[in-house]
């Protein structure tokens, strides 16, 4: 295998997933840097078995890439971390998605971070990038407050909507929809097909250091926070993480990924998901 | 007094707001006509003094018109309707804004209704209509099945964003956002200056109807629905409404009213609505 070993602190993660335009792979190779920098420490190697981490249909047409790292059992308030690549040759064009996840776990009820890109064409580009809150913010307005608003993160959906054929983008699953919070990004970017500006910069000088901001708001104000959680408080955080992750693979993955790998590699993908979810 | 009486069922609202614009004033009235159409039984006259019913600035420039509805006490899911009306002569053109509130009391867990409509140029139009979730809709994926996909009312929001110029608008205020449901029509119409299309047309061919849509569904599925809510249950939403009432005055009104009317005139309606929020 040409897979690089994944060693603890080691900053390893897949190697480079060879489908990604320069600019996406650099993407998401920077974020997992930023993560790697400040948590590496925290997280252990790669839970995923091989035929998992690396995975292809049978034509040869979609290729998948996956790697989850457990926190470490002591100190760590990092649940794990996911990444995901995919790549797939379809009718109408190249598909990439590109997908990273860092959920905490129950000693802390600071926010998960969410990001994922999700290219269709070579001029559209869908942006998911969130610190989704674990408690309902209504009830508290306070995590709203620290979480939300003393972290100005705001301003990250700001600049990145200033982008020339931005436009706010509505998930077709209303789960989805209620799972982020008031400050996510979420949007749709459309070039123009005979514009000036091209996907790549934009994902090199736009996309990228909002990225970078996000992972490192999330990693200072959520990962590295002390917060003091109740027993009952951890348990109500456990179920509500619990149905954020058996919701999120149901209608994200256990309904695309059959179509796209076949039956039988999506349900060896969907499993490992699962048991490093701890939903099955 | 050129009030007309307001009588239980009978289906008095304020008179009408002499200084909306005819559409904008339509479509008031029609959403209040579909409410007492169903719900007017359920509703007893107005509880507001008519110092608050009615009110001005010292200089005259600023009118406002305020009516409170309580639900009958036995037999009724309202808590209150509340419909108010702003005109305001501001230095930058003339303000208005209509507010329509219908808050369910706790022998049930459907969604409260919320309509608000901000006109602060001729060319200009800020929408909410949203069924406000009772619950954290995370936590509780059942009540995103019964109020928002078995309803359909997504439908409502796509309808209103094709209209030309139509962009889904954030609140300033995150608080807001997040009281807000997946489906929530949160838009700004902002129509060119030399454009074809006037407001008015807007108002009345496009916004009117979906208004009624949305509040047909609000009596259908929400006030005339049968839900079984446990005392625990009831506890929980009395808690969460109260803290959405509360944040909602202070965000909305303590902030604006004074700078729109003057200390004076504002803490008296202020009270008005927080005596009938039971907030107070």
């Amino acid at each position: 295998s040409s897979e690089r070993v994944v060693a603890a602190g080691g900053g390893g993660w897949l190697p480079e997933f060879p489908n990604l335009s320069p600019s996406h792979r650099d993407l998401m190779a920077g974020i997992l840097s930023e993560i790697d920098s400040r948590a590496g420490p925290l997280l252990l190697p790669s839970s995923v078995p091989a035929d998992v981490r690396s995975f292809e249909n049978e034509q040869g047409t979609c290729r998948g890439a996956l790697d989850i790292r457990p926190g470490v059992v002591d100190g760590s308030t990092i649940d794990f971390i996911l990444a995901s690549w995919l790549h797939c040759e379809l009718p109408f064009g190249a598909l990439d998605i590109t997908t990273m996840f860092g959920f905490l776990n129950a000693t802390t009820d600071a926010p998960h971070l969410l990001m994922e890109f999700i290219q269709s064409s070579p001029k559209s580009l869908i942006i998911f990038m969130d610190l989704l809150p674990r408690k309902d913010l209504v009830l508290h307005p306070d995590h709203l407050t620290t979480f939300y608003e003393d972290t100005h993160i705001d301003k990250q959906r700001l600049e990145l909507k200033k982008v020339t054929g931005a436009l706010p983008y509505f998930s077709n699953s209303l789960y989805i929809r209620s799972v982020l919070s008031p400050t996510a990004i979420a949007l749709n970017i459309s070039l123009a097909e005979d514009g000036e500006v091209n996907m790549e910069e934009v994902l090199r000088d736009r996309v990228s250091p909002v990225s970078k901001e996000v992972a490192r708001t999330w990693l200072d104000k959520c990962v590295c926070s002390e917060r003091v959680v109740s027993e009952v408080e951890r348990a109500d955080l456990v179920r509500r993480d619990s149905l954020i992750k058996t919701k999120t693979v149901e209608i994200d993955l256990a309904a695309n990924l059959p179509r796209l790998f076949g039956p039988d590699v999506a349900e060896r993908v969907v499993e490992a998901i699962q048991k490093a979810f701890k939903i099955k």
